[in-house]
């Protein structure tokens, strides 16, 4: 009878060990886990503390209500199951692990034919004082949750702050100012939110809606220090700018892989963390297999190893290294980044690679930005969707989706289809033609996707030129920035009108429709920047224009309506 | 300067003559219908009529708010543009067409050096009496839909029957209930709404919940006559079965492509219709593309062609038109048939091959269906979002994803996930590691879509035996059809206890957390067909039984909350 040993019980250990065990009824599989909560989904603590989830049972709940406690995994699963359980080191020659019976002390060895490292992941602490006083949590486990929800309850708590501007922390803040209304300020480190998962202008459309929401964020802000007062209780949050009270602080700096044991027992483990293993999830020794937060990946996207804490990549992973550990020779051939979270009436969505990750790592990479309706527009219940698309100009290939909407799940929609297409490595042109399905309740019919592929195809032929959205704000704020810019504005006149009056003759208009009777107006000496609503009728009058021998045009890309968006104009819708 | 000269400017036309104008400013386009409305959303017609679009002009207005008319096309876009003006024939010989302004009834021939045909589809006429019966429509045009509304206003319309169960009927149905509360009976001749485009499970679902919003639907049953009174006006809609009150009648029985001018030219046309063209939209004659209803399409999963009208396809292809027109090779390579469409509070989305299809192009297919929340279910806005995945069982290939869920975006985020994947021949693996974005407000840590991959992996696998649930339903309903049968419900007591009412000792009850422990309590003589609410505890628990020696066991799919939603059973939740 073949012997299973998996280590940690949250997300990959209990898949691997319920899939393993369905496939090998016969194998004896141990499951242990330090903590005596397990098998719980982690990515709804935000949820919990926010108070859409009333009981912290139902984040370890089947979803017939039974609760995957220890009980559960041995009566009906069939596996063994050890809580509270710590492994010290595995000892790979003789095939053992050495455990200790955390409330005993009771040390043991135990043999295994097949061992399975699920240690998963540690939140980031970074080196400042004060972390150690009360009132600080980090919320690495359902335990550190339960903390974070208890302190909230007392009495004096009023000025929350969360470091760390990335996924959790921006759920965590919108759970606190949601259910608990109080004072909530989110630091970031970087000089947006979401660094490296969305790029400037969507991050800066979020930070809009949070503010909107009561949330206030210090994005290029350094954490320096934790002030407590006399009695240990946490009072300030000292950055490389200010001073925050705080009498709650959420330490959300980012998590890191749990990959110590790994590392001692001499697997290989990336320099920068991360178990390494082979696409069926094997490390380095063969007879040890790991899944889930604490491996590194690699992004199919860019080629590179990455490390990818998300429990949906843990149950998956699980799945493959069940079928392993029964012969089965499944594959998990890497991962393309897909993300999506909720901020209050919003939700942000990415897979691949941001445009800024994707310089980073090497690409020749251009970025389109479209604001398109994510359905008919003729429909009253329609909203504007922006979508970004990253490609590489040398051969055409989409590196990235991004997508910023209206809660709901109409942002998942166009995610989702990008991200299987990415995975296969696909070009401009299967997204052009990829047959999301249509209704107008539901899409346009060019769907906002294919029409943003549209616009990066018009992008990489060279006949769509466009404008670094980040100079033409910077035009914006002074005009002086640059004297042979002219804003030459195709949309009507009262819509223009506004901006008439504030930048006079540096901001002409003249109507779409009118622009092949008028075009002769323009001046011929200066650089015109063509603007719209949306970027759709600029870039029309850039193609007419050149075909009339003013070629010294370039297209806001996205519009005003982008603009609007990200707070800097002052436009209706 | 090259003459282009479309034919049909309702969406592939405008859509070619548009994007080909951009790609070379210097043709000449002619862009010519016999309409005088052209460039209309016609998917949005049943908004129009249910009162969701105020006024027709939206929808044949841009996201912009201009009207879509010949003025605009003209002006703003540089093209030509003739409308109420028929094509009478095609000289290819000479390159040219004989045209007629309609009102004056001049004719002309209009030379070109590339043509295109974009004449779209009619509605099907089945051949009964009495169609010309006032009252009785199609809605095949703008001007068609504007009668509908019209004669909706009448003080005396009480009762409108439609003539077919495809979308356009049942969006029309909706639309008219919604808006109108009139009495509204939809007949349909094949045994299930939207024949061939979903599986009989999603057919039931939904005429459940059409009946629960108060529109009568009539399956299986043929028209056989429209009855007018005296006047002539529409009175009565016989059938084989029955006669209905009918003072409104809705001509909706699937559309056929407009084919007979590119047929009378010579070119090659498909024997049921449809112009056959290659993948760059060419059709037999190199000067001439055709694009949008009128043409043949390939299914990319049947290999098969097929007629698939569908605007956001014109769309598409009139954009390869015009690339190709503009010496940009861009190909159109086939459909895979995705679909979505709304009714009431629930949405139906479909891509690829039904069960049905597929078995009837000849695939060994196999079907699973599930029944998982949407979202985490411990947040309270889950519901349940049954899907349906068809795969070749000789070499694991997906052929087709169905989805069922509440009125939103979420059953639009698999199948589009799904359709990108389904052109690139996928197989269950691409589906089970297919990186849908996941965070609990949008799904779950393994994705209803995985989920229902990892169930079709275990069935290929031949670890899963699953009973045929038409099979089942006939039991139900008649124990003694199968006197071998016995029920396992592996709920709980409480949950079982309404079914071992009713079935008395053919109905047991063993809850899954029990099984481990009581499983000798079990007949070995029978065949035990085993049950739960969706299925994931029963494929457990046979996987469990066949390790201890009972084999003779199949799971009910889907669960009885399939059932439940079938109207079949009578089930809490």
């Amino acid at each position: 009878m073949e012997k299973i040993v998996v280590i940690g019980a949250v997300a990959a250990g209990p898949k691997t060990a319920c899939h393993a065990k369905r496939l090998m009824p016969e194998a004896d599989i141990l499951l242990i886990d330090q903590d005596d909560l397990i098998s719980y989904g982690g990515c709804g603590i935000p949820y919990y503390i926010g108070g859409e989830v009333g009981d912290e049972t139902a984040l370890r709940s089947t979803s017939f209500h039974a609760v995957r406690d220890e009980v559960f995994f041995e009566e009906a699963k069939g596996l063994r199951v050890k809580i509270k359980t710590k492994v010290h080191s595995i000892n790979r020659k003789d095939k053992t692990i050495l455990i200790e019976d955390m409330p005993t002390g009771k040390q043991e060895e135990i043999p295994y034919d097949k061992l399975v490292i699920a240690t998963g992941s540690q939140p980031n602490m970074i080196p400042i004082k004060g972390l150690s006083s009360e009132g600080v949590f980090t919320i690495g486990s359902l335990h550190s949750a339960m903390g974070v929800q208890k302190w909230l309850s007392r009495d004096n708590v009023n000025n929350v702050v969360i470091v760390g501007g990335g996924a959790i922390g921006i759920e965590m803040a919108e759970g606190i100012e949601d259910m608990w209304g109080l004072d909530t300020t989110i630091v970031e480190y970087m000089p947006q939110l979401l660094p490296t998962i969305i790029d400037w202008q969507f991050a800066e459309m979020l930070k809009q809606h949070l503010e909107e929401n009561n949330v206030k964020v210090f994005t290029g802000e350094a954490v320096t220090a934790i002030e407590a007062d006399d009695s240990g209780l946490v009072k300030s949050i000292v950055t490389d700018k200010r001073k925050l009270d705080a009498d709650l602080v959420i330490m959300a700096a980012g998590v890191r892989p749990r990959d110590q044991l790994a590392r001692e027992a001499g697997l290989h483990v990336a320099p920068k963390g991360g178990i390494v293993v082979n696409n069926r999830m094997q490390t380095s020794d063969p007879n040890i297999y790991a899944a889930g937060d604490c491996v590194e990946s690699l992004n199919l996207v860019s080629g590179k190893k990455m490390f990818a804490p998300l429990g949906s990549l843990a149950n998956r992973q699980g799945r493959v290294v069940g079928d392993n550990l029964a012969g089965i020779p499944s594959t998990f051939n890497g991962i393309t980044g897909s993300f999506i979270m909720k901020a209050f009436e919003t939700c942000v969505g990415s897979t691949g690679l941001s445009y800024q990750a994707a310089i980073a790592e090497g690409f020749e990479a251009e970025q389109v930005i479209t604001i398109q309706s994510d359905r008919a527009h003729f429909l009253p219940n329609q909203a504007n969707m922006p979508l970004i698309m990253v490609v590489d100009k040398t051969n055409r290939r989409v590196l990235g989706v991004q997508g910023f909407g209206p809660m709901g799940d109409g942002v998942l929609a166009r995610i989702n289809a990008a991200a299987g297409l990415l995975a296969k490595n696909a070009v401009v042109e299967d997204f052009s033609n990829l047959e999301l399905a249509y209704a107008p309740p539901f899409s346009t019919a060019v769907d906002a996707l294919n029409a943003t592929a549209n616009v990066a195809d018009n992008l990489l032929r060279g006949r769509f030129r466009q404008d670094s959205m980040k100079t033409f704000i910077e035009w914006l704020k002074d005009p002086s920035s640059n004297p042979d810019w002219i804003a030459l504005d195709t949309r009507s006149k009262s819509d223009s009108q506004q901006f008439r009056e504030t930048y006079g003759d540096r901001w002409l208009n003249l109507p779409y429709p009118e622009m092949r009777a008028r075009y002769q107006e323009l001046p011929k000496d200066k650089e015109l920047i063509i603007v719209c609503g949306a970027g759709t009728r600029s870039y029309e009058v850039q193609v007419f224009l050149d075909s009339v021998g003013y070629t010294n045009t370039k297209v806001l890309g996205g519009g005003l309506m982008v603009l609007r968006r990200l707070g800097l104009v002052d436009l209706p819708g």
